[in-house]
C-alpha cells in the first residue's frame, strides 16, 4: 500500500461538500480502488461556520486558499471556489508552479486560461484535471481524451446546459411559456437568481470552447463561439417543431470543417429520430462523431452535488493511481491553433415562424425572398383562414448557407405582412 | 519519444482488419497521442491470401498464433480470434505467461475464464483489456473502471446485442413478426446465419457477466445469468406495449440487491420516459446507477469493423501510454464471491397477455387467479366484444415477486378459456 493521496479542497459550496462527502463515505472503496487512501487534509471556505453536514474537523483549516498552493503537506489541490478569474485563477496557478496536482470543475477559468494553465502543468508534469467542468457528471472528457483516442473527430456537440434543458423540456411538456417556466425553475432552485449564464448559453459556451480543445487537440478559443440563448423560444414554436417532427434543444455543436473549426451554441430543432432528442429535464448528453467509432452519445447529470463531486473524484482517482496525462490528451505544446469558422458560413436547413397578415399573396411575397437567395422551402405550415389578421405561417428550408438565409430574412422582415421579426431556429441533422 | 509499441493481431476477420486500418490510417495521430509509435509486427489468420483490404505486408506472417505468445518481439497480442476456449484462450494465457499485454474482444472467453485471466495478469505485471468485449464501441469498461470510480453502484443494465435491437425495433417500426424481420437482418448481413446466440440472449449474457464483474467487484459468474430471448416476441405485444406507453426491448440487468446480484437477460417494457427506450436499430446503449453520479447512460455502435477497432485501439493507448490497470479495476484477489439472487425472488411489474375465449366471467377467473397470489392489476386491455371467439386481453401488475406471478400464470393457464400459454414480459422501472 502506497502513501496517501494528501488533498486539499478550496470551495465548500455544493460540490465541494459533495466531494468531501464522497471522500468520506467510500474510503474504503477508495482505498482499494487506488491502492491508497484518498486523505482531505486541508480545507478553504468563506464562512468557517457554515453548516454545510459534513465533517471537516480532521482537515487544517485555512483562511487563505492560496496558502494551500505553498503547503508542502498537499499533493493535490481541488480548486472549487469557481469565476472565471481572481482567487481561483490564482490558486490554480501558485499550486501548479509548486508542483501540485490540481483538480477543478470551473469551466469559466479553463475556456478562458485552460491552454496557458495546461501548458504550466506539462511543464510541471503534474495533472490539471477537469472532468467536473464539461457536463458534470457526464464523464465526457475521459472519453474524448482516452476512449476514443486513435478516432479522428469530426463533430462534437451535446446538451450542455441542465437549466437550459429542464426550461425546453417544461415548456414542450406543459405548453407554457418561457418566462413562466424560469420563474417555476427558480423557486426550485434548478435556476440561479440570476439565469443569464445559463439561458444565454454562456455557461454551455465555456464547456464547449473547453471539449472543442480536447476533440480537436487545438487551443480553447472562447471567443469564436456564436452564442444565442432560449429566451426568445415561445411555446408555439415548440408545438410547431413537434407537429414537424422535432424537439427544441439548446446545443453546443464544435464541428471541423473545411475551413477550420466551427463552434456555435443556440437552440437547435432536432428531429425525434435521434437519441438526444429524448434526453429531457435538468439531463445533459454529449455526442462525439469519429471516423472509426460513428458515434457515442453519453448522457446524465451536468450539475449538482452527487454527480458533479463524482466526476471530481474520478480525477482524483485517476492521480492516486498514477495515471495522469496531459490536460487535453497531448502536450500543449503540440496543439494546433484552428482558424474559426464563422456562423455565417454555417450550411443546413431552417425553420422559420412568420407573424402574417392573412391576405392574398402574403406568402407568394416571402417565398420569392427565399428564392431570390436559392433557398428551397421543404414544408410550410399555415392553419386555416382568417383574412386581415396575424396568423402563424411556419416553414423549413432544404439545405442553405447561412448568409444568403440572413438576407433572405431581412427581406422578409421588410414586408409589409410581415408584422414580427421571423423567428428562425437552424435545424440540425443528427 | 520512447519505444515504439509492438504489436501482434492474431484473427483478420472484420474486427482484426478493421483494427490494422485503424492503426495504419491514424499512425501519425496516435504516435502523438501515445507518445510513441504503434507498430504492427506479425499477424496471424486462417487464410494468408484472402483480400482484406489491408497491407499487412509489414508485418510478419505467422501460421500458428500460438507462436506469437513467445515471440520477443512483441509487446502486445491482440486477440481476435474468437471462441471462449481453444486457440483463443490458449493463446492468451501463454501470452500472459511470456509477460505481454493482451488486448481481446472476446466475450465469451472473459465471461468463462475472464477472472483466472485477469489474475494470470496481475501476477505477470501485464494489461488484460477487453473495451471492445462489452459494447463494442460503447467505452462502458473504461466508464465503470475509471469514470464511475468511487460509486457504489447499485445497478448496471443495457442494450447489449445490437443485432437483437434492430430485430425489435423493426419489429415496432414496420409491424412485422418477428421470422421475417430475422430473415431480413440475415440477408442484410445484420444477423448470423445461425442467429442463437444474439436472439437467444447467450451474446448479450456473455456481456452481462463481465460487466457485473468490473461493476460489482465479484468475480464473472455466467452461469448465475437468466437467460430468455426474443423469439417469443410478437407484433402485437410490441403494439399493445406502445399504447400502454412503453417499448419492447431485449436487456441485460446486473443488480445488487440485499441478497446478492441479480443478472438476467430478457425482453423488457421500457417506459418511453427513459431515455434507452429511445434507442434503437443497431445500437446498443449501457446504463450504469451509482450512489453519487445517480445515472450515466452509454450509448454507440455494439459491432461493426470501425467501432469495435476503435474500442481495440483506445486499449492500446493506454497501454502505449503505459497506463494499465487490473482487469476488473481491483486485483482479482481483491474480487470477492457475491451469492446470485435468483430471478425467483425479483420484485417489479409484469405485462400479461393472455388468448381468451370472450364469454362471461373469462376476465373474472384470470384477476382471481391473480388477486389469490396477492398481485394487483394496474390496467387492463380488452378491445371489443366477439362472443365465443378468441381475443387478447392485456393487463399489467403493481409490483410483485416473480414467484407469485408464476403460480398465478399457471393457474391461469390451466383456464378453459384461456387457450395459449400466457405470455409474460417484464416491466422494468428506469
Amino acid at each position: 500500500m502506497s502513501k496517501p493521496l494528501r488533498i486539499a479542497v478550496a470551495g465548500l459550496g455544493t460540490v465541494g461538500a459533495g466531494t468531501i462527502r464522497m471522500l468520506a463515505d467510500h474510503a474504503e472503496l477508495l482505498r482499494q480502488q487506488c491502492g491508497r487512501a484518498v486523505d482531505v487534509v486541508a480545507v478553504s471556505a468563506r464562512d468557517r461556520h457554515a453548516d454545510r453536514g459534513i465533517d471537516i474537523s480532521g482537515a487544517r483549516w485555512c483562511d487563505d486558499p492560496l496558502s494551500l498552493a505553498g503547503d508542502t503537506t498537499v499533493d493535490v489541490v481541488v480548486e472549487l471556489i469557481g469565476g472565471s478569474d481572481g482567487v481561483a485563477l490564482e490558486l490554480c496557478r501558485a499550486a501548479i508552479a509548486n508542483g501540485k496536482h490540481v483538480v477543478t470543475a470551473n469551466k469559466a477559468m479553463l475556456a478562458l486560461h485552460g491552454t496557458d494553465l495546461g501548458a504550466s502543468a506539462d511543464d510541471a508534469g503534474v495533472s490539471l484535471a477537469y472532468e467536473a467542468a464539461v457536463a458534470g457528471g457526464v464523464p465526457i472528457v475521459r472519453a474524448l481524451r482516452e476512449s476514443l483516442a486513435g478516432n479522428r473527430l469530426h463533430r462534437v456537440y451535446g446538451i450542455l446546459n441542465g437549466t437550459g434543458n429542464y426550461i425546453l423540456s417544461a415548456m414542450g411538456e406543459q405548453g407554457r411559456e418561457f418566462a413562466d417556466v424560469l420563474a417555476e425553475a427558480q423557486q426550485l432552485g434548478f435556476a440561479e437568481a440570476d439565469p443569464s449564464f445559463d439561458i444565454d448559453g454562456v455557461d454551455a459556451a465555456h464547456k464547449l470552447a473547453i471539449l472543442t480543445s480536447v476533440a480537436f487537440a487545438c487551443p480553447a478559443n472562447f471567443k469564436a463561439v456564436h452564442i444565442e440563448g432560449i429566451r426568445e423560444i415561445s411555446a408555439l414554436d415548440i408545438a410547431y417543431a413537434g407537429e414537424l417532427g422535432y424537439r427544441i434543444k439548446l446545443l453546443g455543436i464544435a464541428r471541423a470543417t473545411l475551413r477550420g473549426i466551427e463552434q456555435r451554441v443556440h437552440p437547435c430543432l432536432v428531429s425525434l429520430d435521434a437519441p438526444i432528442a429524448h434526453v429531457d429535464g435538468v439531463l445533459n448528453a454529449v455526442v462525439a462523431e469519429g471516423d472509426f467509432v460513428d458515434r457515442n452519445m453519453f448522457v446524465g447529470h451536468g450539475a449538482g452535488a452527487g454527480p458533479t463531486a463524482s466526476a471530481v473524484v474520478a480525477d482524483l482517482v485517476d492521480i492516486a493511481r498514477g495515471r495522469l496525462l496531459p490536460a487535453f490528451g497531448i502536450p500543449v505544446s503540440e496543439l494546433r491553433e484552428l482558424p474559426p469558422s464563422p456562423i455565417a458560413e454555417r450550411v443546413g436547413a431552417y425553420y422559420v415562424r412568420l407573424m402574417v397578415v392573412d391576405r392574398p399573396g402574403a406568402i407568394a411575397d416571402v417565398t420569392a425572398a427565399l428564392r431570390d437567395e436559392r433557398i428551397s422551402v421543404e414544408a410550410m405550415i399555415q392553419r386555416g383562414r382568417s383574412p386581415e389578421d396575424v396568423v402563424p405561417v411556419v416553414l423549413t428550408t432544404h439545405e442553405a448557407e447561412e448568409a444568403p438565409m440572413c438576407r433572405a430574412l431581412a427581406a422578409i422582415n421588410r414586408l409589409d405582412q410581415v408584422v414580427e421579426p421571423p423567428r428562425m431556429i437552424r435545424i440540425e441533422d443528427f
